[in-house]
């Protein structure tokens, strides 16, 4: 039926299937069954999918078949295959959120984000792995398995949509959309070697996300290149003020930022990293420069004491939530040790230990406004270290102190929750083991499309983005 | 100088007294003086300021008076002598917040509103006793005196921003800027025999207002009618989204509201009422029907469980606040035994009993919404009791149980906290032993527009706010 090879169709862009879609080249029909052939493949051993919906897929990809055959396209995601994180409430399908209490789950409503990209034409492949209750940056799960790195299989994936991240950069589906409350976007793909936008706060409706932390949930795409999250982002994303641009693929494309300033910031974002992760991000700082931008310094002074407390308000967040719902502690036993100790902490907390905690964070958000005033973005590493194995618990950093691994993850990611403002990873390079490693791009608030086109720039000068992990 | 008497004077409304200004048949300098001396013979026994700025006062007097021959009035507030609630930052005047331990505390920055009053003309007479800390609706004071009700001494004026609304009822100035975080500006003017006006949340800034519970807190007009109420509004008001209209007492005054819908709430609002308040309260609800309003039933089911809760939630914000700033436990031998005992609790409350109650809080909210779908306003009593005597702290109410005079004040206001919602106070008559009553009609968020349209209706109708306290 089509001259391309699975592996060619399930690595096109966005963009690209779109367009060989919308000239009959192909069928959505190609693009679900190269996707089922991967899943089926390689799932097993990289553990992506908690549930696969094949039948489903394709009855969705027939009916996206006939609808394009009609003309009846309905933009850039119709007929494309990708997949959900298994926290947004699917209607008639299981919602387990990763975790035992859950595991029969099944919602009796969409969620805002599974209702829009169901109207955006696009086909559900299934509900990707995740931390338990996305509570965990690590991916590491002990009721389903964990989801394990593409580029090496003995490491974690980065949580806590690190299935959605593992699917999309092994070809299985085109995207995804996870939630990001500490970094849970941004980390999965900065270790997976692929794009990941956390919006600004409250721009993609969590209406119908199992919550963590409702003052700090996000819900955004997961892709393969800038445009492809651009392009799923336009799909999910909720009404901007009046006043504020909308990111737009089409206009992305065509604008290149000219005399744009990047941030570097003194504090926080460059301390204890590992020599590769400095080693690539300052050659991205570089290369900016190259591309015409402005690098100035930039200081954020109470970034520090802000991200110290940022987990006892999430603490109190989530423990709270799964009071609320009858899970905790009446059914403390069904939860794994990290997510269990957790909410032993939380509820106990104190209410001033809460409000201090939102005190620092206004006062955060303060000076990255300041900061704003004087830059496009701001530059950082996404993670300060590649992805560790899957089961180290500490991490020995730059010869320092010891860490455990799961606060050397968050570590940089938290800012961009404590502040409500956009953050993009983009892949910026190799270590020699041949990891992958993300950098950050943090935005002003309702500040995509300019964060987009800043990222597009460096993406088409370096093309890091077109490796793909080689599987066997 | 003048042919209108010291009474005549300090009893116009802000619309009269600003075209006798505009005819130059009186002068500011009048109207302070007028004022002062009422300031002179009846503070000392009401006890409504903390802190009276006649010099100063007489100062801006003058040069209103020279603007206003020079033609530079700056519109309806030009000229009128008003008084702040002692939480204003006001810069080089004291601001003591009604505690002993800002008792020497002299700003060096005006708050929002205080910047506000002033660029629109207005005089500043003085800075308004209040409970301390605004901790408390009774405007009793443990280190500068509970302020008095000018309709009968022995009984309290309500607080927290007491003073306030013993200023105005009394003539000591036309109008003042109070706070209400949990009922505070509405309380002592139903007591009080005035308007208050607790705006949408937002809507006028409270920077440099010492918070309570910032999530609560809100600034607004105490006055005493309608249309001065939003006369000041306007003045204090910041910008409303788009879309919605913006408050204007020259349209107000023009525009009689017509096919209106007033709810009356099934739940909640009516019980446990004093029988005097219940008659008024029900004969104004006919009032309405003769003005031709649809008065409908509405229903709140989830507002006594999230009123329940709602002191948890400002405690905990209290006492958080009272800690950052070193106040509490440090400073903890300071406090009156009420404020204490308030932060003491707080202090120890968990973080997720905070949160359980904005969760409570966020489902009242859903369910104001739905019913402000049906009806323009509800309408309700402001509280359930008329002012209560000085250091009666049980209150027995309608033969059923006792209760705290604190608890059965701060009922009825505080949904319109935890809303966000605007709601004023009107007069709506008086008990037999003389004590004035007060309607609370409650809007919809950013609907103050309409809300004083109708609250105007019922005034014009029933010309209670002409009632004066008569003193000796």
């Amino acid at each position: 039926m089509t001259p391309y090879s699975e592996s060619q169709l399930a690595f096109l862009s966005i963009e690209q299937a779109a367009q060989l879609l919308r000239r009959k080249e192909i069928s959505p029909v190609d693009l679900v069954e190269a996707s089922l052939a991967r899943i089926e493949r390689w799932n097993p051993s990289l553990n992506a999918f908690l549930t696969v919906l094949a039948e489903s897929a394709r009855r969705q990809a027939k009916v996206a078949e006939r609808g394009s055959r009609r003309g009846r396209a309905r933009g850039p995601l119709h007929g494309i295959p990708i997949s959900l994180k298994d926290n947004f409430w699917t209607r008639g399908i299981r919602t387990t959120v990763g975790s035992k209490i859950l595991a029969d789950f099944v919602p009796n409503a969409d969620s805002d984000v599974a209702g829009k990209i169901s109207r955006a034409g696009a086909i559900l492949l299934g509900k990707t792995n995740m931390h338990e209750f996305a509570y965990g940056i690590t991916g590491e799960n002990p009721h389903y398995g964990s989801s394990r790195n593409p580029w090496a299989r003995d490491r974690i994936s980065g949580g806590s949509s690190g299935g959605s991240a593992v699917a999309v950069s092994t070809g299985m589906g085109f995207a995804s959309v996870g939630t990001d409350t500490g970094g849970s976007i941004r980390i999965p793909s900065a270790l997976c070697g692929l794009v990941g936008l956390k919006p600004t706060f409250g721009l993609v409706s969590t209406l119908g996300v199992v919550p963590l932390g409702i003052t700090f949930d996000h819900a955004g795409p997961i892709a393969r290149s800038v445009t492809d999250a651009c392009i799923l982002l336009e799909a999910i994303a909720g009404k901007y003020p009046r006043g504020e641009t909308r990111p737009d693929h089409r206009r992305l494309l065509g604008s290149r930022p000219r005399r744009f300033r990047i941030g570097l910031p003194k504090e926080f974002f460059f301390e204890r990293l590992d020599g590769e992760v400095r080693r690539l991000v300052d050659a991205a700082a570089k290369q900016f420069e190259s591309l015409g931008a402005r690098v100035v310094e930039v200081s954020l002074p109470r970034l520090t004491g802000a991200v110290e407390q940022a987990s006892n308000a999430l603490v109190a967040e989530a423990s709270e939530y799964h009071e609320s719902q009858g899970y905790y502690p009446a059914r403390a036993a069904e939860y794994g040790d990290d997510v269990r100790g957790h909410l032993e902490w939380g509820h106990k907390l104190l209410a001033v230990n809460y409000l201090q905690a939102l005190r620092k964070r206004r006062e955060t958000t303060q000076d990255f406004q300041t900061a704003f005033e004087e830059v496009d973005v701001i530059l950082a590493p996404t993670s300060p270290i590649p992805a560790p194995r899957i089961g180290e618990s500490a991490v020995r950093n730059s010869g320092e102190r010891e860490t455990t691994t799961r606060a050397e993850l968050l570590r940089l990611t938290r800012p961009a929750n404590l502040t409500g403002f956009p953050a993009i990873s983009i892949p910026c390079g190799f270590t020699r083991e041949g990891l992958p490693v993300g950098l950050q791009l943090l935005g002003p608030r309702w500040g995509e499309a300019r964060l987009l086109a800043i990222a597009l720039a460096y993406e088409e000068a370096t093309q890091w983005h077109t490796r793909h992990p080689h599987l066997r």
